[in-house]
């Protein structure tokens, strides 16, 4: 996992922030910088990037905020080693908490993905990128145990980060309750457990819960659940990666009601 | 990417192969070492692993091999910097070339996945992981413009390398016209592009063809296919990351015939 700031132990780069940039979050990616312009509930504060760049991201979106005109060098410079940039560096702040009774909100039909103990930002970047797809309401992550908001996540999500509301909470099994409460049908997806997910599929909102790939969903949360499911798949692979095990669930949801 | 060997200029580790272990190829990772020495066709030379891995992996499979227990600093040490190696090395000979007309042969419904110039290792990892899950009959690739066989690709697959056939050619539109003379229904996926992929679907054998992410389906190779179709995602997104594209693609093969 590449670092997220600058501030931290793990980087021996010097720190590119100005004064009363403390807090500061760099994204890099055409996509991701562009969805952090263009998401008006996310301050940006300057934008470092090369001619090519600017030209992908164009001059309205760029309108309103500092902005330098660098070679790609520099952006690399700014940026953790091996970032994949291409030309466009991003300061910006964390977006500010959502609530969850805002998301459940509202008549339409609801999608809400739970992800139980995923770190990897390469995963949870690629599900919000589904989520935002296949127009999901949310993803809900566990606070101390899912990748912050990073360069590296926001990369990953191509976008989604700033599309999707992503929501770290203290305790999962909580928000399973407040979901339930709020008329949504629970579904915790397992390989090989339960009916298969096209059959457990609910018309109203519905959760779709996923654990790690190694541990599974924890039973605290599994028991917060109304059903369990699964995608079948044959009997030469054991699971599927999380990230395309999720892509599935929410085609599935989609495509069936 | 990380290096495949050690033979290459980009790694600045002491050769740890034998002499006589010229081409030896590294795996590592307890799914894509298992699925290794599971795999007949496979020549696997020795294994260097923990105690703990040797007893996920399980004797029997270890059995005929020369192993060689070791701590988990000693397994870093012969690995590309950053494997996630989980305390188990095993050095194999590259898998022999396949055919494409023993993939075509067989009564039974077959599924093949082409991949036109997707270069990212553990996008295409993930791809192969799905095509064994749904049971597909090869992932083929173009030569040139493919991640070869290697650790990163293997651990990224969880062992489906050893598994689904990966078929590297030379001309992927030649591949086509081959697969369309046996008989497959050849369907190109995009983004926006002509029907939603359920209502392209064939009963017989199938060919999903996926592009890279920025460029795409190559002209020659699209006009190579007997159907456009794309998977149904809301405005906010672009596209899907390809793994995740593929893995909704293969479930949609299965699910709907």
């Amino acid at each position: 996992m590449l670092p997220d700031g600058f501030n931290g132990a793990m980087t021996r780069r010097p720190n590119p922030n100005r004064s009363g940039e403390k807090n500061v979050l760099w994204l890099y990616g055409i996509h991701a910088v562009r969805a952090a312009l263009e998401n008006p509930h996310r301050k940006c504060r300057r934008a470092v990037l090369t001619q090519t760049a600017a030209g992908h991201i164009g001059e309205r979106v760029l309108r309103g905020i500092d902005v330098q005109i660098v070679g790609a060098d520099e952006v690399s410079r700014i940026l953790p080693p091996g970032a994949v940039h291409q030309g466009v560096a991003l300061a910006c702040d964390p977006l500010p908490r959502r609530d969850l009774d805002e998301i459940t909100a509202g008549e339409a039909r609801k999608i809400v993905v739970v992800l139980d103990q995923i770190s990897d930002p390469q995963n949870v970047g690629a599900i919000l990128r589904s989520a935002a797809g296949f127009d999901a309401a949310a993803v809900i992550v566990q606070d101390r145990h899912a990748p912050p908001e990073s360069g590296a996540l926001a990369k990953a999500a191509s976008g989604a980060l700033d599309i999707v509301p992503y929501l770290p909470v203290v305790n999962i099994a909580r928000a399973l309750e407040q979901l339930g409460d709020a008329g949504f049908w629970r579904i915790a997806l397992g390989q090989g457990s339960g009916r298969a997910l096209a059959d457990a599929m609910a018309a109203g909102n519905v959760v779709l819960v996923l654990g790690s790939e190694g541990a599974g969903i924890r039973h605290l949360v599994r028991a917060r659940c109304d059903d369990t499911a699964s995608i079948p798949i044959g009997p030469r692979m054991e699971s599927l990666n999380v990230s395309n095990a999720a892509a599935i669930a929410l085609y599935e949801c989609r495509r069936s009601k």
